[in-house]
């Protein structure tokens, strides 16, 4: 058999021009400032930073969020957990409930090889019966190893999104009492993330939203309190509102994980004037393949992007066409001009995309492609394995 | 540093209730009843079929379905085309235009691989410009290697999606008329793919858009044909609509591709009679993380389903609850009680969905778990590699 080349999509030291297409890439100057500014942020507020890593789903960049100051990663399922781990990101929290026993059993061996590490690992909770098989889970370990591993656990409170989490008040207090029953769980604090806020367009109504949750969380703490258990962490928010968290005095911890990327949907928020200006640093490339009288065809598609936070938008560097971007299928774009003279690209031309959302446009990629020195004429510097990719169990 | 254990989401021999969550499942037995109707419609119908491998992305399966008589497959992409080469299928057609000349030359090196390997690769074309970089391509290889290929090149007409793919008549013919000048390329027919004909729900509204087609085609065969050039083959047709190309006496190949695992999208049109009554063959397994008053949370997002056609309709088997599925983000779904007494399922349930659009929704796993004896007490036979998942260049 004839043997075929292999195919990366670019090299370190090539120019940008020579990235192959469609292909994710990260500006890495713009990044860097997104994350110099959330760790100004985060240290000028007193207030620990966790970012989701399930937004980039890279330990190399979990790293460079660590370095920066964030004091661990937050993921959404066990298995990025463990991608993450297994790339050397020591301090995750799985900000999610686990139910099945198997999967707990991986936790449990996750939360021995982190401590062991000098890591640690934390889940949150939403039923007694999550509480009983967590612990379950731990002790099994602990039988088979012979090592007695501690696991951080957060109550998730519903604070207004209406997915999980128990309601605010008695229930809450029910799960911290159960946890506190089992040697191998600690009662860490409460998880309180308005997933449904980050969204809100206007700054007042975000506000509303965020001050709501901030009450139902003061009104779950003092009843845990009262119990003579101690909440020593609140954690929550995202990219949309956690300036609001910050400046709440109850929130001790900031989950935002987009800012560092930034994408279409959070730009159309409304500001709010305290908000570091976040810049995009996540673009996709793609290339003119087809022309027509009205339209042109890249080909980028939604195996390219995400969609469910709308379609990605065109991002015209100078001198070039300004152009709206229509859903062509899974594989193509249709490109319409909207500028002065309505000029269209050229066959062959790139086109550069801003994901309408950043994390599920991340998992459809295998890599990032670091670029310094700007889209137009920059060097790629470094590629990003998505480590955790299609890791949804 | 302590190890991880590795983790795969079904082993073979296993039972279906062992397969972790979410996951993509395949019913095996509906999947071969599906193939095999297909395969029985192209033989009494006298009409090749390539079906389209961006479906499943699998060689595996693209090998099964050319055991059953396919002649080869489609791809969109170089990169699915090269994965599906390593993975031991040697007839490929790239339906889909290609510009870029770093591109052509994997182009280029790839059609003397399957000519070495007995087989051969084809591509569409839709500018001269086009055709013009495909020969300069061929004749670099050929250069280079001391190897002359020759590469089968459809010229691909717009039929109605608007998108690509040149108008019928006179564009049509100057490029073929191009095509031959070219010793590497060989003029293999016309692609008149109506991608938007799939998705029409009514059966006659679909019939008079390929009834158009099929006009169109026909004059643009009469055009090409009145300059001495044979028109061997016209390619194109989806499961929405293949019939009606099979009927037409026109279409002589017919590309297909999700007949295979069927989507709720596709079971949402009229079905024409004479269709062959395709079942569900494509699933997400999941489970229920989370439970409340009126609702309860499963652990797939659109991370596990691609969401361009609609969200995944809850495939409930018999004795459990009717329920309706609601986006929960990426990671979650949020279920609700449709049936009589609206019983909602239990923490770590198991939910079945059928994805709205398989396409998509394969891209986003590394693996399809293939089950035998259905998915309530089924045994896991076989897990298949999605070789082409994410092969986006």
């Amino acid at each position: 058999m004839s043997t075929l080349p292999s195919h990366l999509a670019a090299l370190v030291g090539k120019s940008v021009n020579e990235i192959d297409t469609p292909s994710l890439v990260i500006d890495l100057d713009a990044m860097k400032r997104n994350l110099a500014r959330m760790a100004e942020f985060a240290k000028k507020h007193n207030v620990r930073w966790r970012p989701h890593a399930k937004m980039h789903k890279c330990a190399s960049l979990a790293k460079a969020q660590m370095r920066a100051g964030a004091v661990g990663v937050c993921v959404q399922k066990t298995a990025e957990a463990e991608a993450l781990a297994a790339g050397g990101v020591h301090n995750i929290y799985i900000s999610n409930e686990v139910i099945a026993p198997a999967k707990l059993a991986r936790v449990a061996a996750l939360a021995r090889h982190l401590a062991a590490e000098g890591g640690k690992l934390a889940i949150a909770v939403d039923s007694t019966e999550g509480v009983i098989r967590l612990a379950q889970a731990m002790n099994d370990a602990r039988t088979a190893s012979g090592v007695a591993t501690v696991i951080d656990v957060f109550v998730e409170m519903d604070v207004g999104q209406g997915r999980c989490g128990v309601e605010p008040g008695a229930a809450a207090v029910t799960l911290a009492l159960e946890i506190r029953k089992h040697p191998a769980l600690h009662f860490a604090g409460l998880q309180a993330y308005h997933g449904k806020a980050q969204h809100i367009r206007s700054a007042q109504e975000r506000r509303d939203a965020i001050a709501k949750a901030v009450q139902s969380v003061v009104m779950t703490r003092q009843l845990i309190e009262a119990q003579g258990m101690a909440v020593d962490l609140v954690t929550g928010a995202g990219t949309g509102s956690f300036l609001l968290e910050a400046a709440s005095g109850v929130y001790g911890e900031l989950q935002a994980g987009s800012f560092l990327f930034m994408d279409a949907d959070y730009a159309r928020n409304e500001r709010d004037a305290a908000q570091p200006p976040f810049e995009h640093a996540l673009f996709v490339k793609t290339q003119v393949m087809s022309t027509h009288a009205g339209h042109a065809v890249c080909d980028a598609g939604h195996k390219s992007h995400a969609i469910d936070s709308g379609l990605p938008m065109v991002h015209a560097l100078e001198g070039e066409a300004e152009l709206e971007y229509a859903n062509g299928g899974d594989e193509h774009g249709i490109l319409r001009a909207t500028g002065a003279g309505k000029r269209l690209p050229g066959l062959g031309q790139t086109v550069w995309l801003i994901p309408g959302h950043c994390d599920p446009t991340v998992n459809l990629h295998n890599a990032m492609i670091g670029v310094t020195g700007g889209l137009a004429a920059g060097t790629v510097q470094r590629v990003y394995r998505v480590d955790a990719r299609g890791a949804l169990t």
